[in-house]
């Protein structure tokens, strides 16, 4: 066990994952398919990666927007990366509808309504799958294979 | 004038500029160093640019993060590209303190206090040299060349 939540816990679904990083779904009642794009390195800010590595991760967070687009057609893709409460890299990926519960507003701002957006029962298999047909076959970069990144 | 204020106005004072996209300091009395890194063409989603420009524009995005922690050493930086109201992609840049009125919140979530971190008089100054040094002389993409991609 480490201090930090997303080196000691998967922090949801896994939808897809290689060394580098994983892709999960958050269990967010107000908003089925919010997606977390999590670096396996315990690294902070994106600028404490190697440029190689800062593409790679954004080639991740852009297919999960590219597979929430696909998948739920939402009126707007929400992309956030935090970390003040957890510095570790990870970024949040999340589809906006009119209507849902805080739109226009950051899912962070005041709440307005209680209508989550309806999403299909299988949406964690249609994200794996729309996941899988962008990113399998990219190469892995080799930051996360050094354990010395993980933190202790 | 079109509906879209991002392509009606600068946004903020611009520290840097290409014909690609823009660096703005943001006019926010909470937050001194808030940056927006804004697109010069009007589109709503980055899976909606090309792969070089998506890129091109997060390079802009880092140099960003880069002068912040350069100048000001902020305890973290917060990333992100909402755009619910203003569907024109434009990153927000924000240098966050422990401390500051909504830290661990984000910026748009609940304020809790009214202790804006200080910022030197010549912060604007010093950003745009730090970001000169990282930017200029990169390569500018084509995409914004092309008047077609502004809204009219």
């Amino acid at each position: 066990m480490t201090d930090c939540p997303l080196c000691d816990e998967q922090g949801g679904t896994i939808l897809w994952q290689d060394a580098f990083c994983r892709v999960i779904l958050v269990d967010e009642p107000d908003y089925p398919g919010f997606l977390r794009v999590i670096l396996s390195a315990h690294i902070k800010e994106m600028t404490d990666l190697p440029a190689a590595d800062q593409m790679a991760l954004m080639r991740v967070v852009w297919a999960a927007e590219a597979a929430l687009r696909k998948v739920m057609a939402p009126d707007k893709i929400n992309l956030a990366s935090l970390g003040n409460v957890v510095p570790h890299l990870h970024w949040h990926v999340i589809p906006r509808f009119a209507g849902d519960p805080h739109f226009p507003n950051p899912v962070w701002a005041t709440r307005l309504r209680d209508t989550p957006h309806a999403a299909p029962a299988d949406l964690a298999s249609l994200l794996t799958a729309a996941l899988e047909n962008s990113l399998n076959g990219v190469a892995t970069p080799r930051l996360s294979a050094d354990p010395a990144l993980r933190k202790r």
